[in-house]
């Protein structure tokens, strides 16, 4: 038997939106999953090659990804009878959170000149500005610019 | 004895910025622990009670953020026998992460009308705007509109 899980805190009764996103895509598998699915990586067995990952936690996250309505499964676009994964219109939101996680990456995980993959507007080849958190009006707001309102 | 646990494959080998990023704060508490600390919970205790987790797993978490360079330990402000921990450069340049998980959390994980704790500007008390990708240019940039390059 497998020791008792330290129990999270049962945020989807709590107030903070950050807790709750992390809920539902906290742990690292979903978020690598979901990276795969906006690079194109659309079948269990592409994903399972790509990350590397045991069949099980697999089929498991992916289940989860599917009920939390991140990803959505369809008919293998090349008429076979394998069964996709894509993202639904609530997973490409995830878009920022993804993009910034790699800015972050980009910038404090690698020596100078190692190499690394990029992400680039197809358009131009070039990468993304730096993701930074705006106000209203367009101008950058930092974190101590900040605070949070709690509710009740 | 734990049953063994599933081996991440190791990214630290690994090209992707994602991937990095979340072997260094993937997991759903390393993120709560940013967030409070961005929201100027400082000590050991109050960070207790703020996250309802164990002391056991709170201590590991802070330590690995400490040698991951994302938190420092410094003397208390009030200048008691304390020990704060406090986010260093490179983790407050976390903040748009963190923001980016607010605003999806916000948008798709609370019912309409269900109250929610907000993060705003100080200065004009006003949420931020949503955080969007976007070119060199300043133009908003999709997920299909971009692709990553593989190094290698």
């Amino acid at each position: 038997m497998s020791p008792p899980k330290p129990s999270p805190p049962r945020s989807a009764e709590q107030p903070c939106p950050v807790a709750r996103a992390l809920d539902v895509i906290g742990d690292r598998w979903s978020l690598l999953i979901v990276r795969d699915a906006f690079d194109g990586v659309r079948r269990f067995s592409d994903l399972q090659r790509s990350l590397g990952m045991a069949r099980n936690i697999l089929a498991d996250r992916l289940h989860k990804l599917v009920e939390a309505g991140i990803l959505k499964t369809q008919a293998a676009s090349d008429g076979s009878a394998y069964q996709e994964y894509v993202l639904t219109p609530r997973g490409e939101r995830l878009f920022p959170v993804v993009v910034a996680l790699r800015q972050w990456g980009e910038r404090h995980l690698f020596a100078r000149g190692e190499r690394h993959s990029i992400l680039v507007d197809r358009r131009t080849g070039e990468t993304l500005a730096p993701m930074t958190p705006t106000a209203r009006n367009g101008e950058a707001v930092a974190a101590m610019d900040t605070e949070v309102r709690k509710v009740r």
